[in-house]
């Protein structure tokens, strides 16, 4: 497989009331995101809902995605779990799903050391068949992967790329220096931020994976264009465009639900008002947004020409 | 069920050196604690290394330490994962595997909320037909599990105890005197320390959950028995010569290896070398203690009287 | 000076509403609390609001506290401030003022590495010539100090002793236990919770710094006194006691206050119920309590037999 | 005085081999900024070791600071204490000395709470007779300030603008976007990066606070310039270069100093290469660069066209 790079949105997981894998709504949500003009898809990211799924819900996920995709782009696979034999139950799900890839985060809820880190990214990539890229998650993970890692472990052949969801720009802008003097391995970058997409694939960065991407995937695809085309100024303003719209992760109530509850049900609010999936509903414990913060949602919609 | 009470050590899962579940070595430990006169068995915890076991494997440990314990005392599973679906996944799997009650924590990798810990504690409870303890484990969860939030949960049926491994021995004992005012239902409370157990059993614990249990589990046994007939003196001196064993999961060096490999490493390397288990492996990303290390480890088993 | 130990509250700071130090109010409270007997003092620690008062205000509270003292026992200045240097202005204000002993912390705000933290301690004992005392308290500083660090100053005669407010009893207890195998100084310990006195002077810590000791001293005393005795159940019964007035601490709203305005807040206002103090003002930005919230704080002390 | 904007470094504070400061030399350092076209000084930063030097350390760099500048730029002055009252005797200090404006942090050391943060801020601009900058450094102070506080003392007239140093650019473009879209007041933001510097300008930020401004201002006073002529590619080809510049502050070994003791220390060290300044001691208990590392420093130097 070549390099994952562009615009790769963490698909959504939409549900029926029911909670089960609402299908009908995830074929059409992936449908859309592939007539939009994304480059990759990632399920079973943040996004995703990959916390809060079950083993059969992912694996329903992963069948839907690369069904529906076949073959168009290639289609990542979340394999998030809290250490490698774990992960690695995911990672060979996601490999006979027919998924191009896998993310995988450092081990998490066990303490660990940068050490057992590394050794937890060669044991997956050992145990599975398919590119790995390394997912940089601290604020779920409470723990941030060093250059020096990301570096040997590509050097080594053990990761292809990072999802670099750390919210660390200036520390992403050094690792891409970095990664330019390196006389190794070119791991792939991809920058999980929805609101400095703009400066990351200026500074050198291949790919975004926008939550955003959902909502709007036609802004991250036209704001990537116009990146490749050195349209500086243009780009700039479709970012701010899109970090306007972005206010819908912060219509839950901080007082009452969590930001998890807050900007995922903000997404699937939106996919529901735009007409792409039916239900907006979220797993639990997440709880849903109200008809008043759902009315906010619709609001920075209108505002952003998406209704 | 009644409530679990007592000593409950948190089982370790001996594994062979192809990191398989060891099955004839845990028999040999669970056989080991009852003998001890354990009052409970907590499969499937920290120590237990459920974050690291796959699927099959805690379903092996469950089947195991269920068949061996034969009902002579309860055995709680740990049921741990990210969020409710999940959680519920191996509590039905505890459930069906005979054991009395499952142990799970609030959700963890996700941004959460108190009012989602509650909706999450709520919907285990609600799909699983077995007593829930809630795990408070900061360390791991990165949250606090309120005095506010447990009583409340008691009151309305959801859990039946809780297992306090937060270290904040403080909070526990204003815990038990509000638990002593509290008009309504009483929970039952472990603490998870091994060093101070003499003082929270005194102050009106309920039980104790100490790893270091599966090395001494004679010393818990007697330590609590000690405290129940009021002999303070005798109790602190039984602590002490535990808290001086308990400087084995230091054995690993900082430098090179994490806390949790040092810890888990270190028990393991004290059970094969007691002769209880065959081989002091440990789950990756997990790095082994070296002979050296282990030597220190042999060291204070001698001076503990234990060799 | 020989060792600081048995009862040593950390004295509040009483303030007149324009937020002077209220001389009065302070020679009332340090004779209050020599009246019932406690075996030193510790001004300008969290419970003086140290980190509150300017220098002209830290001074004027030693001064008073060391007039009405008067050699009857020691007084304690901390020295609380970011670095060395700046630890070091304020120590020798407290040499000046005719402090005992003083204590400080590790650095805090910036950023900071084990090695520079025992270089700070030892700047700072060069510099002033009186016995320094390490305040260890994570909360504040966002470090904790190790016992290996603790028991090497300790062995070059740069740390008198610790004031463990870390509220890791374990840990504690584990200390405890190494000063008792090691061949070197053997450091003062105190502990700084005020929940866990009668276990901590039990496993053999050397003397207690109660914030609650401010509103009832008499209690401490006689905790200290008999846990000496070997009277562990009473022990006990006076320290959960203690406990439920504890409970003033959390009379402020957190959805409108923070800990440390309601906790200092909480102390002040039972000294003013109790008659000691003329005000329960509290330096900004903390927040007053309501005076709903004032009333809680007297049931609780009419409860605990103190109006 | 009109809103600080533009280049603004964060002053170092060159010292004598004993620790005095050496006013020789920070005369020449800011002779040597101002000769580069600096818009504005900002002394007693993080950079100016403001939290290691003493009260008569911190008047000493005011006065040398606002002598040299003779009015030419404006000079803040930080104020950095642990809370309002603390923070106020540093504000006032610096209006004293002919500082242009102050800059101050959350309170911290202390526990406090969102409504004890604005009354933080009120409390020390109702005090000195100055425009106050607030000063967001989560690293520090381990609190964000947040967007919504920020606007409403903006419109109070509390704070003229807000030095971010969180790090967080996704944070900071929300707050760009935002404040364009507020009715009211304008707040002056400056970036803290060293990092993203181009990307934080052409997002609309008034100006930048770079600690590595010391050792080499005309480049950021270049990258200003060029973000302003709309020369996107360029600004970025400046922005790399300095990014690969940044790298002398991982000069230090990791294993041996703290972050501050290396990022500090070189740039001192850069600045005594440069013979800007004559000594790059840093304050206790920073930790000095080795021989070794300086000739990293050397080496980087030499690269950025510097030496």
């Amino acid at each position: 497989m070549s390099p994952v790079t562009g615009v790769v949105p963490p698909v959504c997981t939409p549900l029926t009331p029911e909670l089960d894998v609402d299908v009908a709504s995830l074929e059409r949500l992936v449908t859309f995101l592939l007539d939009a003009g994304v480059d990759g898809l990632f399920v079973l990211g943040s996004s995703g809902e990959a916390a809060y799924l079950t083993d059969r819900q992912r694996a329903t996920v992963l069948e839907v995605a690369t069904a529906v995709t076949a073959g168009q782009v290639p289609v990542l696979g979340g394999a998030i779990d809290m250490s490698a034999h774990r992960v690695l139950a995911h990672a060979r799900a996601a490999q006979q799903a027919g998924a191009d890839a896998v993310v995988a985060t450092a081990p998490f809820y066990t303490r660990t050391h940068p050490a057992e880190i590394e050794h937890h990214f060669r044991t997956v990539a050992a145990g599975v068949d398919l590119p790995l890229y390394a997912y940089d998650l601290p604020v779920s993970v409470h723990v941030k992967l060093s250059a020096e890692l990301l570096l040997t472990l590509a050097d080594d052949g053990v990761v292809a790329g990072v999802k670099d969801s750390s919210g660390d720009d200036g520390g992403l802008r050094r690792f891409l220096r970095r990664r330019a003097h390196h006389p190794g391995a070119q791991p792939v970058v991809l920058t999980g931020s929805e609101l400095t997409v703009d400066s990351a694939l200026a500074a050198g960065a291949d790919g975004v994976v926008p939550g955003l991407g959902n909502v709007d995937p036609h802004g991250y695809v036209t704001l990537a264009r116009l990146v490749r085309e050195g349209a500086a100024k243009a780009a700039a303003d479709e970012q701010d465009r899109l970090v306007d719209l972005f206010g819908i992760v912060d219509a839950g109530d901080p007082a009452r639900i969590g930001p998890s509850s807050s900007a995922l049900g903000a997404f699937k609010a939106a996919l529901a008002l735009r007409g792409i999936i039916d239900f907006p509903a979220t797993m639990p414990p997440q709880l849903p947004l109200t008809d008043h913060e759902t009315g906010h949602i619709r609001t920075l919609l209108g505002a952003a020409g998406l209704l």
